[in-house]
């Protein structure tokens, strides 16, 4: 199968690896100012920051990451030249056991901390899905009373109304894994069952997907889906399927409601009757902060597939409505999740440390603060100072140097001069909402001309009379020692029109 | 040399790779608001932000890492699943010339962008030496002409007053690779003789740590340093080496001075001209805008090590005085550098662009305002409610939802409330502003306990007579109604006396 192909010199192709991307210009300024936002908050709480290193030894970060069976399948991994195995952290919480272990003796304890940065995960790429994308999280170590949890879901929706999700347009929901464990106890699964319980978690965090007869097939015999694949069953019967399917539903029209349903479910078992107690706290514990029902509301169908919880996890999503690709309407979804885990610390120190937090996904986020029209796309373009002549380009940046220490963004059209067209077409690509010109003859009776881009497009697609451009004009001529002023006045009128 | 050990489960090890580190707290917050000053400021210069991946294909970064022989030696590289190569970035400027020829047609040319983020070395940790640190850069790429070299200058200027380095603490050199190559055309080294004209730049970067003697030997017949070593030489002419040292030392009272002294050494090389009158043009320019010589300063022994500069290029130093390590008086240094260069593009499209570009020194620059005290390390704490009683912690929970309301920084204890003495010593470890205590009577008569921690400390330390503990009292009882206010006070005072 050797190819004969004459050998050219190879150029690289230009591309990053295949699901990486890059971000360009207010796409990084939006993300950046919500998560200095978050910081606000994050840190009113209490919350430090911490920056851990992008890279961990894998033996620190373990076989943490879900879902996946193999051990460190799923990372970006490779050998130092001490044949030490390196990775790329694969999520925020696993370098915060790491953190957590080696200072503990310096850090306050429980420690509240938050991170913000890219993770990466060796997973084969989509549509939409990253090899590396950012995460915001908040969490506490250290801390074994709800009050920790209730804590991050008041924060949790702190944070949503500061970055511009209106009270009413998000829910926090809070559930408790020890109340499943106690239905999955009363049920006759015990603690041992490890595998059936694991088997029940990821089956019934898919409930959403294929309603109640596919959880109920799912949870005993196994179900055919659509495109006839077969899917194996997790082999309850069906009188325990029901009673996790009643579970799942058993959310009321108010906390007290819900309490009495599913106190109902967890008969005898201990821990049931501790989880509950739990969810009990941390309503009332919300109730004396201020946060009400319609922000945080005890909810029995959040599961959150991941093994590791221990006790309340908890789900924001944003309620109102947008169009799905094939134009339907529904709800945005899910924003942030969370719960409290008590095993990650163990890994290094032996101790168990109870350890509860939230993690915030920065990219959803951003496009429903997109669709709420909260984050203006609206045209931040430099104003543009135009060439007229190469040889007074000193002129040109003695113009631009003033118009920036009046803090207007500006720039000097650095390519080449010859072709004014272009440097027109170069303002418009730019998004600059004006244009400076002064050619020779503006030079000599100290005056320049400046465009509103925006207005001359606008007129050149509308009007069709001389009379109207001339009554609108989109070029006026001004002094030069007027230069800061008008093009103030310009923009602050582009900005009303836009 | 087989080994018997029992074996027993294998803990893993809390620690980051080696060389790799975490940041806390402050030093995130600090570095995350200088690098939004340095943002606001590329901005208004026109410059977009980019944020491209971390992690690129081994064939688009090349082999353009500084220094380094082997291709791809220094990068964290591994095979994907495909067995194609990928590597975390090394520097911000390989990726942005991969994402300009990626995305060329849709951006504008010229294309000013700015980068910060993260970037990793596989090289040798040492003290102060990370394989993971900061770069901020900005660019302009697809514009000759040297205004866009000087507006960089400006911008570096403007740049590092905006993060709070003074006028007189710092100056920007410019100098330009093209007179350095008619100097070497003048003395007999041609464009062919690359390796020792490679040689003569590597050498003189070194300048400062030799002294002349050092120089001149190096760059005849090399020298024996004072540990005994043999340095080879680059084996000029001793009268060749005196014209390349003379080139470093032209450096005048001001720009039109230096003009000259570096007009004697370029002969008649045409190359050599062009080098001069661009610094002219340069000079000009910065003049134009405002800019004096003692912001910005054509020096001749600014070299920049790295071969790939074809123009200009410059470098910020900070001048004012700090101690070094063994108490002596040193300039603080250099915190940023760049210059022209024009082949990193046409790797991907063989077509020649140019740019320039600058790379700020984050971790320095940060460093030097420590220094100059224009980062403060005063306590931002939060205040610290502490639990008297753990029933009643819905009230506490009320008092910081009030404070945070407030924007006041504020936590509950959420440790075991068991021990007082921990509480206080935890809120100590937290730099705590304000303890806040409410116990069953306080309760009852609908007062608390605020408690100045910093003044607490201070008065048991100087404060011998129990007047002037009373006339000075660190903890003051007020009403519960009169919460928000009277803390508000307190950190002020605090503040006041810190």
């Amino acid at each position: 199968m050797a190819k004969d192909k004459k050998k050219k010199p190879v150029r690289p192709k230009a591309l990053p690896p295949k699901g990486f991307r890059d971000y360009f210009g207010a796409e990084v300024a939006e993300r950046n100012a919500m998560l200095a936002e978050i910081a606000e908050v994050y840190h009113r709480y209490g919350f430090d920051a911490l920056e851990s290193s992008a890279v961990e030894t894998v033996e620190a970060l373990g076989s943490f990451l879900p879902d996946v069976e193999r051990p460190n399948a799923g990372v970006f991994a490779w050998q130092d030249e001490d044949d030490a195995w390196m990775a790329l952290r694969y999520d925020l919480t696993a370098p915060l056991a790491r953190v957590f272990a080696q200072h503990r003796n310096d850090l306050p304890t429980p420690y509240r901390r938050y991170a913000m940065g890219p993770v990466w995960r060796n997973e084969k790429p989509g549509p939409g899905r990253y090899r590396q994308f950012y995460q915001c999280d908040a969490d506490t170590v250290g801390a074994a009373s709800v009050a920790a949890d209730a804590e991050i879901c008041a924060m949790l929706c702190d944070t949503l109304e500061a970055v511009g999700i209106e009270r009413g347009d998000y829910i926090v929901r809070v559930n408790n894994r020890k109340v499943l464990d106690g239905v999955l106890e009363t049920i006759g699964l015990t603690e041992d069952d490890v595998s059936t319980r694991e088997a029940v978690l990821r089956t019934i965090d898919k409930f959403d997907k294929v309603g109640r007869e596919g959880v109920l097939q799912l949870l005993t015999e196994g179900r055919t889906d659509s495109s006839g694949a077969r899917i194996d069953g997790v082999g309850l019967s069906m009188a325990q399927a029901e009673n996790v399917y009643y579970f799942l539903n058993s959310t009321g029209d108010n906390n007290t409601e819900t309490l009495g349903l599913l106190s109902q479910l967890i008969g005898s078992s201990a821990k049931g009757q501790a989880g509950l107690n739990e969810l009990e706290d941390i309503s009332e514990l919300l109730n004396a902060q201020g946060y009400n029902e319609n922000q945080i509301r005890i909810d029995s169908s959040v599961v959150r597939g991941l093994g590791y919880y221990t006790g309340p996890v908890y789900e924001a999503e944003l309620t109102f409505e947008i169009l799905d690709a094939k134009g339907r309407k529904r709800q945005f979804g899910s924003v942030a999740g969370g719960g409290r885990y008590d095993d990650l610390v163990k890994r290094f120190t032996g101790q168990e440390v109870p350890a509860t937090g939230v993690s915030i996904g920065v990219d959803r986020l951003l496009a429903a603060l997109r669709e709420k029209g909260r984050i203006s796309s609206q045209s931040k373009g430099p104003v543009v100072v135009t060439v007229m002549d190469r040889d007074r380009m000193g002129d040109y940046q003695e113009m631009v140097a003033e118009l920036r220490n009046a803090g207007i963004r500006a720039e000097v059209y650095l390519g080449n001069p010859k072709n004014f067209g272009n440097q027109l077409k170069y303002a418009d690509k730019r998004e600059s909402p004006v244009a400076v010109i002064e050619g020779g003859d503006e030079k000599a009776k100290g005056v320049v001309q400046i465009k509103d881009l925006a207005l001359g497009a606008r007129l050149s697609a509308e009007i069709e009379t001389t009379e109207e451009w001339k009554a609108q004009p989109a070029q006026i001529e001004i002094k030069r020692s007027d230069l800061v002023e008008e093009v103030r006045k310009m923009i602050a009128r582009a900005e009303g029109l836009g």
